[in-house]
């Protein structure tokens, strides 16, 4: 800055509203430096990237103690001009490499020309993610060889990067080095790299280069590895922003459908392990085909991927046997982060795409609720917050900016649609919305796909082309607290039949008795229905989901909580009201039940978007009180104890009409109900 | 230590004479880290290792003002006699670990029992090298996994290492914690580690782990690639011990038989660089294969290699195309040394091992020529030293603590016996020594694998399994300064006909005439000829290598050396005698010119067995004055003078009867002589 700071030009960066006196001539790209402000640049103050775009305003702005006129800035100079001839310029921005500052100055950064750019996530309640990843691409000048002084294009590269961006101990990948040479010189010494910045201690690698100025751009996956389901989404490293988004089912499941199962397959068949971590690469591998595919993206440019997994996930992913995992003290061979290569794992991305996998809590409480944990961030919640991430095994959080506890509970894949006997993933044609008149039994649904009701006009057209297949996981908790309000279900479980309801849908299926839901046999379709089998799948899920997030409470000395957050692969599509009606969770006020989506996966964008992030959860996770629910015996009473689906009260008055029906108790033996439950505890 | 240390025992260990008082009841080895002294152990105290031996003296030491007497360790314990029943200890050896302190004692740690022992070199001359390996062994007992206290098993063992051990920054290999779980429960969690300290910023990276205490040792392989051959040493990497050595021949010699003829081929052919490297990997591979054999070694053993290569050798080896080295600026990829994983150029060794490449000093002188400097070390000599490292190019050292400056120059192969009509490596049945009587000029030699010169009796028998096959490097250097001494050949080079020489052996061959070093054809055998194209080959190779000494004693501004040290494959065997009458080396006095065996082959043993040495090298190399044959003119005009024989003069005086002979020139035309160099550089 000037010796007379007094007279020299005050500028004012927005939305920041960093301000300072910048010398007379000094562009706008190097008084935002001086300043501190966030204004990003690839090129380095070329005139290339054009990422350090800002746009001034001009007039008497008195709040900031300012008037700014046109003359404020030099004018529009030739780079300028090239560049908006060849790429257009917004209208008024101007490049700020280029621009110079001559006098009093109002200049406003939008959004994209900030280096840490907010991704917006349309919760309100969401934390924003902040960009910041761990691989970022910087445009260099490099010096030529030269003989007189003789040093490798490599180091003159590293040179490079340090000079021009400040970039400590960087390092070349091998491969970079193979193919520098020619990018140097086909490139006329001009380069840009990406630079991965999570390697070690302090150590960044060059993992890529391209001659020139480098057009495109590179992504990252970041990939929630479920026991039923494999979801991943491809982002664009720069902006943030989800590319594509794509699933598939986890290839395991044909060697046991839940955790233990397939801890079980691997105990009983030597390299069974190996064999699942084959099958679960392998389906890495197609998915990665298949969102790249999507997105129109080419997988080479994959430069990183982020892994959420519960831990007997992640050891098959990592090619660790989950033995221990199933079996007390069920020690993980490691809990930490891991920083691998895809290659060490046979991924097909960048030939030196890095991989992060996320810590783990404990030998039940995986990455998967370590990522919930970034992502809901219960520690730093005032309110007493208990997060439930929904799927095969259910990870549970409870606590607040004082303490969180976790669990994990083992609910079975029935909440995903599995074990259930017209069960689907979520897919075109899924029933994923029900309703039960509760006078005529008779319901109404929506399938995903089509915006109509079953019973409004147009819905057999609209449904033609996918047809209704099944359904969904949170169709089927819809549809059984749904039966439950309809008095078609008593409080143990029991479907009635046709006599004890009043309705022809309740149809003996062998001793039990099952409720159509939908019937397209006549037309050669499938009948839908809910057996007595699917509600005892259901009650099992939901009692040890349940039960987890008591044992949570019982540890913490409370009877109630805040807030409740439902997450997991079908936490986006389920319904607060009938998680509630089920007993899925404890009481709390409706209003304060919110869905949070696949907050694992969303998790892992956040690790993949902000390496601070990384550190972030590594810290988090040796903060988290972990209950182990396998060795605590109130576990299985709270489990035993929930297993009744107790009638809805208070939180549903419009309900109140059908719940001051009687309600039905077809079968006393079948132990239901509050009365049920205690007599059970007495025993 | 005590608060009265006036009143605690005196311990002085030997050879160090560090001394100290230490409270009584401490142990030898605790005594010893308290005191700083070297001394070793795996097991960390536990009795197990036995490395941390020490033999107590007893008696009045009056030099050292102490007395010692058999009272002053406490008595031998049920550790050392179990120790001793089950593997036996050396008569009056004590388990450092074991031993108490009770009263002032000497202590001698015996070499096998030091950390930081010394490896022994034959020459005097010769650094020691300073056992420091970058890869070392750790015992450690590892906290079980508890419930309450969730921790990854990878988590415990490197707290264990810092606890145990010290170390900071420890991380598992993926690989590593894939197989940690088995072992730590097949050792009852007592495990013996492998840790590589050698990865980037202060990291250490736990390589392999062994349930229990592991008996046996670590390798590593320092491996000297050359153009024409490829060297492997495979040394223990706990005590530094050469187990084997072997050699092979470089394939990629089918692509060219020099570095320039490679570079055409890979400029000619795409790909070729490809093929070129996939070659020298399988020549590798053959080569660890077969030393792991002959040290009858387990190759997953080998846990580190270190390289030392050419420029364009060292590209090849890593897969960069040297298309670059092959035109100037001769621009290496890069210059720096380079640490990655043997899978990554798929060697096959300990799946994670680890490769060392030494750092290039320039475009021309490479990994080879800086691995001379760090075991000959001119830079730290007080005289003006010259080291020529002789083989397909030969590196070229000049200088000493003030000033070293290094070139590479283009020797060709000849002086590796490749492109001589009876030319063949160092193997069994190599003509290695010749000589030619001045009068009679009858030769006799000797032949690789056999003690006896040819004219000695038993010289057939003795011969008989391996057969006379041709003509090593060193034997044909021989054979020619033999001729040239015995007036057969002159100062021009031509080899005189029977006639002109006297002798029979000058037979006709083409339009020129050969020696016949020996003839075996009568009985089915090879017919050893020298023929006029060795010579002119062998004065080609040995311009080049002159030149270069000569352009580097111009830059310096010096006419003579104070040394000369010959190194190269074949540097062992050559006579310093018959290199300065072939006018190989500079006038120099002969009892200063030694030979230093594979000296680059040394430095890759040197920087393998000491990783501080692979810092030192780093440095090293950015303080080498690099000059560059291929565009200095004085270079052309060195060699091209040096073509000539000179008459040998001074330094053998019981060779004067020859040399006062007159000197025959055969052919004026051919230029040779002080007479012809002087006209030709006037032309």
């Amino acid at each position: 800055m000037s010796d007379s700071p007094a007279r020299d030009p005050m500028v004012i960066f927005m939305p920041s509203g960093k301000r300072g006196r910048i010398a007379s001539g000094t562009t706008v790209l190097d008084a935002a430096r001086q300043l501190g402000v966030d204004l990003d640049s690839v090129c380095g103050g070329r005139g290339i990237c054009s990422k350090c775009q800002v746009s001034p305003s001009f007039g008497d702005f008195q709040k900031l103690g300012i008037r700014s006129t046109p003359e404020a800035l030099s004018e529009w100079n030739k780079v300028e001009a090239r560049y908006d001839e060849k790429r257009g310029l917004k209208e008024g921005r101007r490049l700020g490499c280029q621009a110079q500052i001559r006098a009093d100055v109002v200049l406003d950064v939008p959004p994209e020309s900030q280096v840490h750019r907010q991704v917006v996530r349309k919760r309100a309640e969401a934390r924003q993610i902040i960009m910041d990843p761990a691989t970022r691409l910087y445009y260099v000048e490099v010096a030529e060889p030269d003989m007189h002084e003789p040093s490798g294009d490599l180091e003159r590269l590293e040179r490079a990067l340090t000079q021009q961006w400040g970039l400590a101990h960087v390092k070349g990948d091998l491969r970079l080095v193979q193919m520098l040479q020619p990018a140097l010189r086909q490139g006329n010494w001009k380069v840009t790299c990406a630079v991965y910045h999570g390697a070690g201690l302090g150590e960044a690698r060059i993992m890529q280069v391209w001659p020139g100025y480098y057009e495109g751009s590179i992504y990252g996956l970041a990939i929630d590895l479920g026991s039923t389901t494999i979801a991943g989404h491809l982002c664009d490293l720069q902006s943030g922003e989800v590319l594509a988004s794509s699933g598939l089912m986890n290839p395991q499941i044909r060697f046991g459908e839940d955790l233990m199962s397939r801890v079980s397959y691997s105990m009983m068949n030597p390299g069974g392990d190996a064999e699942m971590t084959s099958a679960v690469r392998q389906a890495l591998n197609t998915l990665i085909q298949q969102i790249a595919a999507e997105a129109r993206v080419d997988p080479g440019l994959i430069l990183e991927a982020v892994f959420v997994a519960n831990p007997v996930m992640h050891h098959l992913l990592l090619g660790i046997d989950p033995v221990e995992l199933g079996q007390a003290p069920f020690a993980l061979a490691t809990a930490s982060s891991m920083s691998i290569w895809a290659k060490e794992i046979g991924l097909e991305m960048h030939p030196d795409a890095r991989i992060y996998v996320l810590p783990c809590i404990a030998g039940h409480v995986g990455a998967d609720a370590a990522a919930v944990a970034l992502s809901e961030a219960p520690n730093q919640s005032d309110d007493l917050m208990l997060v439930v991430d929904v799927g095969t095994n259910a990870e549970i959080l409870l606590g607040d900016r004082n303490k969180v506890l976790a669990c994990s509970s083992p609910t079975g894949p029935a909440f995903e649609g599995a074990q259930i006997s017209s069960g689907q993933r979520a897919a075109p044609g899924a029933i994923e919305r029900v309703e039960i008149d509760p006078v005529t039994k008779e319901p109404r649904f929506r399938v995903i796909g089509c915006e109509l009701w079953s019973d409004e006009p147009g819905f057999a057209e609209a449904t033609r082309a996918t047809g209704i297949t099944g359904i969904c996981g949170s169709g089927i908790i819809e549809v059984i607290a749904e039966m439950r309000l309809a008095g078609l279900v008593d409080p143990g479980g029991l479907i009635g039949s046709a006599e004890q309801t009043g309705t022809p849908r309740c149809v003996p299926e062998g001793r039990t008795h099952a409720y159509l839901l939908h019937d397209a046999s006549a037309t050669g379709g499938p009948k839908i229905m809910v057996t007595q089998g699917d509600v005892r799948a259901i009650q099992l899920a939901k009692s040890a989901l349940y039960a987890g997030a008591r044992l949570l409470m019982d540890q913490l000395g409370v009877d109630t909580v805040d807030r409740v957050v439902l997450a997991g692969a079908f936490g986006a599509h389920i319904s607060p009201k009938h998680a509630m009606v089920l007993g899925m969770i404890p009481d709390c006020d409706i209003e304060k039940v919110t869905s949070a989506g696949n907050a694992a996966g969303t998790g892992a964008r956040i690790a993949l978007l902000n390496s601070a992030a990384r550190r972030e959860v590594e810290s988090l996770v040796t903060r988290i009180h972990k209950v182990e629910t396998a060795i605590e015996p109130r576990f299985q009473e709270h489990f035993v104890a929930a297993n009744a689906i107790p009638h809805a009260t208070d939180p549903y008055p419009k309900m109140t009409s059908t719940l001051v029906l009687p309600v039905v108790s077809f079968n006393a033996a079948s132990g239901g109900g509050e009365g049920g439950r205690r007599r059970r505890r007495r025993a």
